[in-house]
């Protein structure tokens, strides 16, 4: 066994600190009532942050910390708002190994990090969605060694993702720039988070960006 | 002069339709109101949808076209949402160069597409928004040629779309996996498509995503 250079180290405890790498969410939720703040607010105050960083603004709620946290939020704060039974709208974006906004401020290439896939939990509850994974190379250095060995990676990882939402049922068609996805909120969440997840695996940095309609009229007979 | 290649044709076919080339965007609309049917279906009817391929479902619309005539209905259909003076969310999702889902279905390099920069309206509404900007890598076969020269290309041209934020005064902040705007939304959302249709100049299959709040109690005093 040869120690660990210096610069491995640090590319080491990058990956391994979620709020270092830039493990993260943001959540856009909208309610078609009048009753919005109410619902919202009720729907925000019995979630359990723990282990997350969260900053609300005015156009989505960030949170940031590991996906087994992420994922948990996201299932208890889509549940909730579900539960309230007004039509609504989540936007969900997430993103890992990128800290900063249109370019990046990593260091150039700690590589991706690879954590379990979070397994989620089925909520009994209808939802449609389009979902979009980004595997994304920043430019000179972004990408990490072996350029071309990721790149197979990730698409054998993308295919995994579909995969999944195939056997537990939830992957509907492929539509113009968009995965449909339809049927437990819950399998639905898991299923785009571990997508997220294990295309991180091979890639350092990676988005991806749901779109989930709740209790909409022309849902009626498939809840 | 020599005569183009047969393959070469097929690409400039291919770049110069809109359709083919997978142009488009997805638009969710959330009114925070009671009347939310009212207001979206009012204002979708008086819209111009000359040029564009429009298909409504339950979590989006879908329009294919050209990008100006994407930027004009963006901008009118806000515009009409914004005057309704409810709260209301946008969540747009642009996308060019990859008219399949998860994986691009387009014949291998056919290289970018370069178009005029579309010029927008100011609307005097303020919005407040959230932009993400993605150039894509989409595999062995879908950089096409150069791909370092592409590389740097693609990093000059989302400099220059956030050179043009910081000019036109929309540029508020760099936050954790986006880009924040703040201004008129006539602006924004010009602003938004000229970088898209910017970095597609470089880069084949280009994403975008912009999240925006109207008429949001938080605004108070800025409108």
């Amino acid at each position: 066994m040869t120690a660990p250079s210096h610069e491995y180290d640090d590319a080491s405890a990058i990956t391994a600190d979620p709020l270092r790498f830039g493990v993260g969410a943001r959540i856009t939720v909208s309610v078609m009532s009048d009753r919005y703040v109410e619902i919202i607010l009720g729907a925000l105050r019995s979630l359990d942050s723990s282990g997350l960083t969260v900053e609300t603004g005015d156009v989505s709620t960030y949170i940031g910390g590991d996906e087994t946290a992420i994922l948990r939020y996201l299932t208890d704060l889509s549940s909730n708002i579900a539960s309230s039974n007004a039509h609504a709208s989540l936007t969900i974006h997430l993103f890992r190994g990128c800290p900063g906004a249109i370019t990046c401020a990593l260091p150039s290439g700690p590589g991706p990090r690879r954590t379990a896939l979070p397994t989620g939990r089925v909520l009994d509850r209808f939802a449609s969605a389009e979902w979009a994974l980004y595997p994304l190379v920043d430019g000179p250095g972004g990408e990490g060694e072996g350029g071309s060995r990721l790149e197979a990676d990730h698409m054998r990882d993308i295919y995994a993702a579909i995969d999944y939402a195939v056997r537990n049922g939830t992957y509907r068609k492929s539509e113009k720039s968009v995965t449909r996805l339809e049927g437990d909120l819950g399998v639905i969440l898991e299923t785009v988070v571990r997508g997220w997840v294990g295309v991180g695996g091979s890639v350092q940095h990676v988005a991806s960006h749901l779109t989930v309609s709740l209790n909409s009229p022309s849902h009626k007979g498939k809840e």
